[in-house]
């Protein structure tokens, strides 16, 4: 990697907006990875060189030539909502923030497209308007990107309903600047979108994104407690399979968890489960039905109609879970899992029960190839790393899948392998290797 | 029961419109069970005494106070759509046709509340001018109302999208006028709906529903053909558990099912075996690519702009595929039947190589209970009561669910027993047991 002055960037990039200042840029090549006690300290002090931050594709393509040109690695980033380290540059360079990149080019019933900087909420606030929006979000809504959320999300608020993004029919097209010397914009539609979608940001800079819309259904949120807490799962998965009850969210937590949401305490006694639920208003009728089939209580229910004032439940959900937990305990951390389908709640019941307090049950329920199954993002009372390992091996023997939220290197991650597409792809489209470099076991081997 | 003679019929419902004419009686009288070459001459001379049309709520309460009064029988109909003999009334008496009470009462987004005799079109024209449409429909959808399709139906084209109309949320009130002397009206709501709706008619006199709405997309129309049977099942499996991709209709006949829709001809080569879609046009970009994946050849397609206009391939599923098959050769009957969640497509494989050309294989994906599972209409070459039940009872033994079409007798059907809560509320609306007499084991033996 060659290394280049910071004059020369500064003067490289004089007729696009950069950031030098120190401080910033160290803030600009963070993320949220240190809700990993493992990965603090493997990424302290790893910081950009500067921050570029194009206003439109235009400057991303002089971006790339230049960086090309000069071999200099370029890490991109949208809101750094990410908790892998992603957007922590290894060997400093660039760091290529898209969020002034913000145009909404078109919305029309069922699709959109927009710019990779466009937030999560700006889509949305306008595809509403014509009774859209996003099939799916994280947590991180309030300030993620869209871009952000295609390189390194998988899926959240919505999965209930539409899968993850991953899953064919959930994105239908990616619009990427090559990093070459002279670079070229590829349009991939269809299946061809996988060869960028979830590729951690390191197959080319991803300007527009084509995406399909859901049906913005008057969305109620609810709270239901339960005194045990098999019975607040075993709701959940009835009310995930309930094929006629229209939801976004269903999401439950062991106690303690509750305990850690100091906005919902008057909604959740000590000591009880809980269920924050978005419902369609539609179906909400029929909830008080299946709540008593399993003994729950609603607590609180806030109409559609009042969506967006006082308390957001969704707030308290997916990985927010583990930023309320951490506000409170500093030594607490977290796993996503997903679990298998064949194996209905078996699994899920041996190991609340194995591990007590240590590894705090977090269901979210989640449609992966047709069927409901619970996802868990488990919170997890820290000690060592030898014993986050035996955790997670544990559950990896069990027939849990782990993506494991504890390392930056995509291999050990989520998809345990590159795929051979994606890497044909990468190939082609970041030839030096300058994209977010050192975060790949394949790619460093090279 | 109680003999009236027809003028002292005629002049109880003198201000109400009638029909007495013995033709259009007896034509009112009928249903589709002529499905079935058992049913039919168990059901040959069954006609009910006279027609009557209420206009309104308050004729309905007329007419029930008066069979109450006089014990007569009453046996309600929409549009006679039904294929069980529902409609066919066991002891003569009132035929009571609900399709003049026609009145849209409102439609909001997701909601609409209709009069029982609504026609499914009618509902679905009004309500796609603000976005929405059935959830679910049979393929009599062009004449089935609304009211017949709760008391005898059970889902359709829509079904992979919302699972069966009997799952919670996807009906949400009913009113019923009671079978009494001094009728009363009521309000059933949430779970209670479960009371009147797929009660066979009997559970009280159905005049209002509400009913939630889904999204309507716009659905493109699609025949995939293939050269396995098998290949084409799998593919609407994984079609339907592609959770990105949104459909409402996943048809799979095996060869030589095909063969009897003339009209599609052209566009399915004899000895393929073909998928009759209806996808979201924003899921349709993704359609070839998981057609290639099971080596399958898209033959024809039209866009949603054009629907409504030439073909209308959910005319071709559901029972209209037994219909279809019926118009060349009267002596094919069909099954209706479930296959269990739990074995995928492995008895739908089995079965169709042991049955061979005598039960021809007719898939319908849906969901049920949070899989998508496959329903199937199979074609049979009836040749003699016995045999159809030894085929049905292999089925069963096998594990499939069957749905006996060629009972008119309620507990040897679809549910085998009525729901006890049915049955104390049949006792509190009907207390003289006039509602379509004859058609209950357990009811007849009171």
């Amino acid at each position: 990697m060659a290394t280049t002055n910071l004059e020369t960037l500064t003067a490289a990039f004089s007729d696009i907006e950069t950031i030098t200042d120190p401080n910033q840029v160290a803030k600009l090549s963070q993320d949220y990875h240190t809700f990993s006690p493992v990965l603090v300290p493997k990424l302290a002090g790893k910081v950009g060189d500067i921050v570029v931050r194009p206003a439109n594709e235009e400057e991303v393509i002089k971006v790339a030539s230049i960086c090309a040109e000069l071999r200099i690695p370029v890490t991109v980033r949208g809101a750094g909502t990410g908790n892998y380290g992603q957007c922590v540059p290894m060997h400093g360079g660039v760091i290529l923030d898209m969020t002034k990149m913000q145009e909404i080019l078109w919305i029309n019933p069922g699709v959109a497209r927009v710019q990779a900087g466009v937030k999560l909420t700006a889509l949305d606030k306008q595809a509403k308007g014509i009774g859209w929006e996003m099939r799916m979000a994280p947590s991180t809504y309030r300030t993620a990107t869209i871009g952000g959320f295609v390189a390194g999300g998988s899926g959240g608020i919505g999965s209930i309903q539409y899968g993850l993004l991953g899953d064919r029919g959930n994105l239908l097209a990616l619009r990427v600047v090559t990093l070459e010397e002279e670079p070229r914009v590829i349009e991939l539609r269809g299946d061809d979108v996988q060869k960028v979608n979830h590729a951690w940001g390191i197959n080319g800079i991803i300007t527009e994104v084509e995406i399909p819309l859901g049906t913005a259904y008057p969305w109620a949120e609810v709270i239901v407690t339960f005194n045990d807490f098999m019975t607040a799962a075993k709701f959940g998965q009835a009310l995930g399979n309930a094929d006629g009850m229209i939801k976004k969210l269903i999401s439950i937590f062991a106690s303690p968890i509750p305990e850690y949401f100091s906005a919902l305490h008057q909604y959740i006694p000590d000591a009880t489960h809980a269920a924050l639920l978005m419902i369609a208003e539609p179906s909400l009728e029929l909830l008080p039905g299946l709540v008593q089939q399993y003994n729950g209580q609603i607590t609180y229910q806030k109409p559609a109609q009042e969506a967006g004032k006082g308390l957001n439940l969704a707030e308290f959900t997916w990985n927010h879970t583990t930023l309320h937990a951490r506000s409170v305990d500093t030594s607490i951390t977290y796993l996503q899992s997903i679990f298998p389908a064949d194996k209905g709640l078996e699994l899920v019941e041996e190991l609340y029960h194995y591990f007590g307090d240590e590894v705090m049950m977090h269901l979210e329920f989640i449609r992966v190839k047709g069927r409901v199954i619970p996802a868990a993002l488990q919170l997890v009372r820290y000690t060592t790393e030898a014993r986050l390992n035996e955790i997670i091996h544990y559950h990896e023997a069990k027939g849990v899948f782990i993506a494991n939220p504890h390392t930056y290197i995509i291999e050990d991650g989520g998809r345990k392998v590159i795929d051979p597409e994606q890497l044909k792809f990468k190939e082609m489209v970041d030839p030096y290797g300058l994209m977010n470099p050192g975060k790949s076991k394949v790619l460093s081997a090279e």
